[in-house]
């Protein structure tokens, strides 16, 4: 590759573009170790590489012009939402730029007759769904975290609601974005389905700010449904309670959550969040649509979830202790660090066609078993993707070693069963050599993109490919 | 752009790529006029530029093989899979071979668990029907034609099932391309989400054989529903109709189908597919679900029709009356030629937020009165989308002006309402200059990419973006 690509740490470029945006932006660029520490390494267990310094962008121009700046003198630059992503997307390898993007937070429009609305980046989802809650719509896509869209946009995340209403790429009908140059582009317009052109939005949701920024997005919404209902159903082993969400996704019920927790898990939230679930596998449920056909899913649910021997069912038609319910859901991850008290908690996800879920599931239960690994899992079953939260003592090599091998031979499991080394938390730093085992020769096809797109390797260097 | 693209017709290159080729292929490479000109122009009204030579592959390998002849020679590729696109997709400004995928027509494998299927890009979406049908499976996604599944992605298809189960873009999960160096790429794996790297799936659906040339797909598939209902429904005028699936969409009810047809494409169809219906615009409609739902669906759009004057109700609920149905609507294309025999049918499409739709439409009939030119208006007006069939003398050159005009407007139109200058039928040559006008300057990053992944420009040259 060309000399003047970021492949190695510029400080003189880095420390000149750092210098630039100083005097422009003032007491709104900030090179404190704590700030650049903190936008550096969030919730991964990877080790922490901060930025040279963090700029607080107000506007589509702002980050235009911090790009242009970046771009003169080969500085990396990493947007950063709420620092929630889970491999190493935000570390700085090769130094540079966080452009923190939590101040772009208006909501620009809601049409609540086209079921859409325009945000800027630094949205968070509760705060969208909080605002439209009123005009009785919402926004489905909820990774745990309440995390900003613009990065939920970059990272393709999607969450509990997916199975029903599909992920950030399915939800997402247009991002503004600026490019390696500083170009502002747009990528579609409102109407809900085009067939002018290459699919830009679809490339850069999901391409983890390493082709561009996203700094607003128009958003698909959902009417908030005439009835929901949410419920815990207990198995008598966890290949039981794959197997009853197999059968729901078989039989076409329109499920809107269908969650899986293996009994570790389940310890975990009941102490958590002061849940009083039985201590074995559970699927949380949840159904949406009209009152009759709620109960209708629910009946259907019911037939099958009895003939695995699944009982004990906890149901929850209140809004408030539905909420509460899926708070303890979303919290697992939090959860988990209750069994091992000290530990670090390494997320991981993979993804594979449903009816490899229980082997794949079960594979892993033996693998953790024989290690003698505290993992619990917990996953989005109804899409086939379930995660891992490793409890490991990253101070002993040892335990992470035996970790990374595990990690190695999930990934390798899943993409054996056809299926994803990663579902939603997407590739960062940690899955870049998955990727590779992956989808092979389609890299090739990502590099050129890249270094199409990004020539001097300034957008997040270091993430999903290397070049 | 360097010298050795194609960017004029090189004949030279092209006449040995073909003599190589019909060395390797013998009988199966054809020169004849009559195959040539039916392959460079089928149902578009843009005049006939045929390919020098059609070559009818039976392999992903022996695609890869045609691709590296051509490129090796700088002769232009044209994938063709039916022949049913109407913009211009399949026609050889600058030569070429036009590489036939009809032969590569095999459903490779069905994964009934895991509602997907394996296809070769020939097999029609009626052949893919008929083979799933006793496994109580479909593949929802219906063009007009009985359209390649290979170009129906190739051209992000849609459909009138749209509304409901999305457009080929949502129901692709991977597919194997040959790229412009021969190389074959496989994009994803067959889980149903996927965080890993660029959607290169995204990019390719609906590139229009500008990029890759596809050679396989992953399908996603839906259950057969076990209760469906069709009916159409009229109104006073094309107002009240457009306002009533506005509130049909608004108001959430999860319809299957709900098509737009104003009174000339009405009387059309009658005369066509001897229906009996009233000749006023009309709404076609179906409900997919339970029983009780699709019960619970067609009460309430009952409800928004009669308030808005709508009535005549005619309901199919048998599988036959539904095809025949359907048959029609699907049909619409060919019926409208009747009101003008001997005029060509200059087919186009626009889509709207659906907000818009009832003004787009109202204010394109006003523009045809005006200019006192018949067009039918049909559309999938649950997603904004809706189409012109335009009958014109083509051999007028007075009216072929007039007519070009109208669809500039139209364009135009759409785009100053957030819409699209094309919804399904893709940019083709037809739309090249209408995308210009939609996108601004994301026509850079498309440019970029083209030119990256297709640096000879062999791919479908003159398609989408000029380089």
């Amino acid at each position: 590759m060309a000399l003047s690509q970021v492949d190695m740490r510029d400080e003189n470029g880095v420390a000149l573009a750092v210098s630039v945006l100083k005097q422009r932006f003032g007491e709104r660029l900030s090179q404190s170790a704590s700030l650049r520490e903190q936008h550096g390494h969030t919730t991964t267990w990877l080790s922490n590489q901060p930025p040279d310094a963090v700029v607080f962008a107000e506007s589509t121009e702002e980050v235009s012009e911090i790009v242009r700046v970046c771009a003169e003198h080969r500085a990396p630059i990493i947007a950063f939402g709420t620092g929630t992503s889970l491999e190493g997307h935000l570390n700085a390898p090769y130094g540079g730029v966080s452009v923190d993007l939590s101040r772009m937070n208006r909501i620009v429009a809601v049409h609540a007759e086209d079921l859409d609305c325009v945000v800027e980046p630094g949205v968070t989802r509760k705060q969208l769904n909080a605002y439209l809650h009123d005009q009785g719509l919402f926004f489905p896509i909820d990774p745990g975290a309440d995390a900003s869209l613009g990065g939920m946009a970059a990272t393709r995340a999607s969450g509990t609601n997916a199975v029903r209403y599909g992920t950030m790429k399915d939800n997402v009908l247009n991002v503004t974005a600026i490019m390696p140059d500083g170009a502002i582009v747009k990528t579609a317009k409102r109407a809900k389905k085009t067939a002018a052109g290459y699919d830009l939005t679809r490339l850069l949701v999901g391409s983890e700010g390493t082709l561009g920024i996203i700094t607003e997005l128009t958003l698909r919404l959902q009417g908030i449904p005439q009835a929901m209902s949410a419920a815990v159903c207990s198995f008598p082993d966890i290949e039981a309670a794959c197997r009853a969400v197999i059968a729901t996704i078989q039989y076409g019920i329109p499920v809107a959550r269908i969650e899986l927790a293996d009994e570790l898990q389940i310890r975990a939230c009941n102490a958590y969040s002061g849940l009083r679930l039985a201590e074995s596998p559970a699927l949380f449920l949840e159904f949406h649509g009209t009152p009759a056909s709620v109960e209708e899913q629910a009946k259907e649910f019911g037939g099958i979830a009895e003939e695995l021997g699944g009982g004990d069912f906890v149901w929850e038609t209140h809004e408030e202790d539905r909420q509460k319910l899926w708070q303890a859901r979303h919290d697992a991850y939090f959860a988990v660090r209750g069994l091992r008290p000290g530990a670090d908690v390494l997320a991981t996800d993979v993804c594979v066609p449903i009816s490899r879920l229980a082997d794949c599931v079960m594979e892993t239960k033996a693998d953790l078993d024989r290690l003698d690994i505290l993992a619990p899992i917990v996953g989005h079953a109804g899409d086939g993707n379930f995660h891992l939260s490793v409890l490991v003592d990253t101070a002993d090599a040892k335990e992470v070693a035996a970790v990374e091998e595990l990690l190695g031979r999930l990934a390798k499991r899943a993409i054996a069963m056809d299926g994803t080394c990663t579902g939603e938390h997407g590739i960062g730093q940690g899955k870049i050599d998955y990727l590779e085992a992956e989808l092979g020769s389609a890299l090739g096809v990502m590099r050129t993109i890249k270094a199409a797109i990004d020539p001097l390797n300034i957008m997040n260097p270091g993430k999903i490919v290397r070049l």
